[in-house]
């Protein structure tokens, strides 16, 4: 193929991509937003919480390198464009997770030229695993921002889920794997929950 | 102040900054989803034009530094929680919206503890000055992105409010600062809108 044409055939598919990745808008997530007037979507969730790993990026471990936890956040819902936002406490749903995203991966980052569809989807890949530093500290953010919305809003997604503090702190133990203050900080928050009814004990 | 009252105080702020912040997802752009659903929000389109600047670095000048794009792009709208959007074909609204925007600057960053506060603000600052080669990729993506929404509408918006293929040139020719090869693509976009009727000439 004449140079000129693989560079155009690869624009076009980094076109196709940003045209395809505008559909995270249209995945609704279980959180409210802060003024209860809707559900948040995903697009707008890792928005939010690749700005807070910004804003947070004191509270992680001294090796973490903040810029990739960023591009790490924006592309780790993805694959929900085709597999849809798992609510973290339902259980049967979860089960068949890991299927149904790695089916989203295939196709989603397969748009990409090979390059960098393998780039990004090393990035989804790592947070997922969540084990590398940045991982981990990414994997903070996306716990702790729900968290912060349930609290801010009387605990409704909580309460209509009937969901307990000690599961609340469980699933959400992954922030201390990130951030010693941040858990600390989070469990106050639950406790605090607790006892203002926000969530069952 | 003791040391600890101090961090406790400084993580305070930072979490009512978070909290904040989360208002940008009421701020209503003119451009529409690419499903036509409805008009973008705030919120999603940082996050679009943050994940489009990883996406598409090889086409920005050698020195720009794709991080700091994509920090700036993720506080770039941030003042429109108080300013809201101006839309750019609106001459009107952009002669007060340097004002408006200051102010909104001054309220919003001063939720940061000050030097963070002050780092934040500079990102804008540099991003809304647009000099920086880094400055000038953000405000590439910040362009291209509506550009490529409106193509992939038909125009909807373009038609409108009547804007020309004179205006939309005009207007992001900023592209062409930010990205040679990206301007040649946007330029033939628009040539390619006229040609189909979704921009009048």
């Amino acid at each position: 193929m004449p140079e000129e044409q693989a560079r155009s055939e690869r624009l076009a598919s980094q076109i196709r991509f940003a045209l395809e990745i505008d559909k995270l808008t249209g995945v609704l997530r279980q959180t409210l937003l802060l003024d209860r007037s809707r559900q948040e979507n995903s697009a707008e969730h890792s928005w939010h919480v690749a700005l807070m790993a910004l804003l947070l990026k004191e509270y992680a471990d001294p090796g973490v390198e903040i810029s990739r936890v960023i591009m790490m956040l924006l592309v780790h819902d993805l694959v929900e464009i085709d597999a849809g936002d798992t609510y973290c406490y339902d259980v049967k749903a979860n089960a068949s997770k890991a299927d149904r995203e790695r089916c989203a991966a295939d196709r989603i980052f397969g748009i990409l030229p090979p390059d960098q569809g393998s780039a990004f989807r090393a990035l989804w890949e790592e947070f997922e695993a969540g084990e590398s530093a940045d991982a981990r500290f990414a994997n903070a953010m996306d716990r702790l921002q729900p968290m912060l919305h349930n609290y801010h809003t009387e605990g409704l997604q909580w309460r209509k889920h009937g969901v307990s503090s000690e599961r609340v702190l469980e699933r959400n133990s992954r922030i201390a794997d990130g951030s010693s203050v941040l858990w600390e900080y989070a469990h106050r928050l639950v406790g605090d929950a607790v006892a203002r009814g926000y969530l069952d004990r």
